[in-house]
């Protein structure tokens, strides 16, 4: 078995005016699709976060891809690496999102060479990676602070006759009252028991109010995540993080760094989560010797693959740290590589996150996956168990032509509603 | 697939009178091979370490493993597991052997599911593991202090016909002269490029002597190993090491405990190397923080796997620790698995030890495996790419049952020979 193509696809998916502390979330998120074929009639899928400079890596990735045997997943990451070089493989900049080419591509191109070997072999990914401890992966419900708008005050209005989640997307939700109601729509329409609330939007203490209102509306049992992304103080991480105790699950990249993370992690009794100060395998000595969380969240995009996360999970238990996992807007592929991923890693014991509720588009066939009581079911079909819905692709390919946008900044979009509006990497 | 049955047959095959710090090898050693069969009429190998404990314990986990999918990997280890409990996993013993009986069980049911999905998927095990980065691994010249005899002084004479390496292999080496001729003998026959002695056996200024004597007649650039087994204390450590600086390739566990290696790693230029103090993922913790050892010696039988091995591999790169593999006595099931995960693990970098050398009988069809140049060439045949030999295998399984010899014990052995000698955890 050969590969004897790679296609790359950018495409362009609606997305809600979502806030976050870099800004707002532009009215469409960028991603890239990679199809990878091979001489007996197969293809396997990818998917990263788009931008138009990841569309020409994965495009220059090509000459290291074809002609190679899909099973020689080190030959070609080492090929990646040679051609990309290390440079860019370990910062992964100060947005709440990561921007690391090579881990996106070679990324992109793992989970695809596991769908082409899952196919050919007739197993599901998740076989192929140990086999399965979970049928069903549970995810989190994601909040966001946001804005009125299914996809963004600029550019999209409201559709009046949507119901049930689809309506309750549409609402704005800028204080703990719309945070709990947008929650409450959320975990009905899905059936999530994680809460996690994106954070670093409003002054500490409004956040904080949205928390104790979701525990409050929730239960005491109820397991709640509050994320800042660092850009907190190490005083008002602190500050805040005490009147949480109790009540949080886990306390996400309240402050930037790790020695900062260490201080905020040695003052409270809340386990600390972080996918933004330990975030690569480069990070991992300066994690175990500072302490600087009690919880990894994982992402097969950013940690280099599906194989990567697994290594990571095995880290995560030798060094006593519990595993929990990271998402950015997505459509089924990184959807289906998650969860396979998730039903085949032992101490992945959190539920992960998915912002997928947030977005309406799919390219895979059949559709937008379900998810029943808050869990995705692993296919057994072989691969990702799912086919790539062309006419769809088509058309997020020719919305993201459109789209006008080439990379996520979600500083130039806030500046739209807010004139003169800065990303601030500590804020409060 | 399914699961049907699992055989277990303990073998005992011929070994030369070897010395060790723990005294001398029996004329048998003793090897379980596990052979996991599926309803679709494939079987799948595995080779451990034997003693009666061992053949009890697989025996057990037959429960466990029947009725399975081989490629539920994860769930089958869970089941071990639960099975037999965590007691055990972590105590190597003080021996230079490993005695842990769940790593055993696990990793011979492991390799065998292994061989089993590389002959179901129609693929070299080593494609299971992320494909090879090598197509040949080098192995490494094992040399032990020894007296005259192919199979122990205790039942076995010599054959005065043998030529070669089989002449040269049934003389003594009780000196630096005798350390020389056997390394010429073996490197002339194998190609071995590296050279390892076990030391622990003679006071520490002879073993010394020895590694002069070897660097003297291959030269300065021959990769020298010395593996005194833990039984010196610091000082004489740190003492014969600083004569061996520039010398030596690496220092293998020359002292007992994690402290007292970094005590010597930080005397000392040379690398130090373990099998004995950092031998499981909970000893990986106080490595990173007592900086224990430059180099681990990977063991599938020993870490829990294939899939635990490459996890190690990982936690090397990421901690800065050279990574090499360490042998017993084995037949060719277990050099097939060991050069199968070299050739899948980038950074395995080190030529592997093998004892293969020492020992003439196999229970793979087409006889003993051959090196070239010092390296064996990973098949792209299917799973492990051998075939189990039945009548090799029952006339092993004979030997077993006349030898009289249940568990592996060097002391009892080199009582026979120096009566009242006793092993010393820490001798010079």
């Amino acid at each position: 078995m050969k590969i004897t193509d790679m296609h790359v696809t950018p495409i362009a998916i609606t997305d809600p005016p979502l806030l976050n502390a870099a800004g707002l979330h532009a009215p469409y998120a960028l991603r890239a699709v990679v199809e990878v074929v091979t001489d007996n009639g197969l293809y396997g899928l990818g998917e990263v976060p788009g931008s138009v400079a990841t569309t020409s890596a994965l495009e220059a990735a090509r000459e290291v891809v074809i002609g190679k045997d899909p099973f020689q997943l080190n030959a070609i990451q080492q090929g990646l690496f040679d051609h990309f070089g290390q440079e860019g493989a370990t910062a992964r900049g100060d947005q709440p999102w990561d921007k690391r080419r090579i881990v996106h591509v070679n990324s992109a191109i793992e989970v695809a060479l596991f769908d082409l070997m899952g196919k050919a072999t007739g197993r599901p990914v998740c076989d192929l990676l140990g086999g399965r401890v979970r049928e069903r992966v549970d995810f989190s419900a994601y909040l966001f602070y946001k804005y009125e708008g299914a996809g963004g005050e600029l550019g999209f209005g409201v559709d009046p006759n949507a119901a049930g989640w689809a309506a309750a997307r549409q609402q704005a939700a800028l204080d703990p009252e719309g945070v709990v109601k947008e929650a409450q729509a959320m975990c009905k329409e899905f059936g999530f028991k994680s809460i996690k609330l994106k954070g670093g939007v409003f002054p500490p203490d409004e956040e904080v109010a949205a928390i104790h209102a979701l525990h409050e509306a929730f239960g005491a049992g109820a397991p709640l995540r509050l994320d800042p992304n660092a850009i907190w103080t190490v005083e008002t991480s602190i500050e805040a993080g005490r009147k949480l105790e109790g009540v949080l699950e886990y306390y996400e990249d309240p402050t930037r760094g790790q020695e900062n993370m260490a201080q905020v992690a040695r003052a409270l009794s809340i386990p600390l989560a972080t996918n933004m100060c330990t975030t690569s395998f480069d990070h991992i000595p300066g994690s175990v010797q500072l302490g600087s969380e009690a919880i990894i969240l994982s992402d097969h995009h950013f940690w280099g693959g599906l194989r990567a996360s697994i290594e990571l999970a095995r880290i995560c238990q030798v060094f006593g740290r519990g595993l929990s996992m990271h998402s950015n807007s997505h459509v089924g592929i990184s959807l289906a590589a998650m969860a396979h991923l998730a039903a085949a890693t032992p101490n992945l014991t959190y539920a992960c996150d998915t912002h997928y509720p947030w977005q309406s588009e799919e390219v895979i066939v059949g559709g937008r996956l379900k998810f029943e009581e808050g869990a995705l079911e692993v296919t057994n079909e072989p691969g990702l168990g799912i086919e790539l819905d062309r006419a769809a692709l088509a058309k997020l390919h020719e919305q993201y032509k459109t789209c006008g946008l080439t990379e996520r900044n979600d500083e130039i979009e806030m500046q739209k509603v807010q004139p003169g509006w800065t990303f601030q990497a500590t804020r409060w």
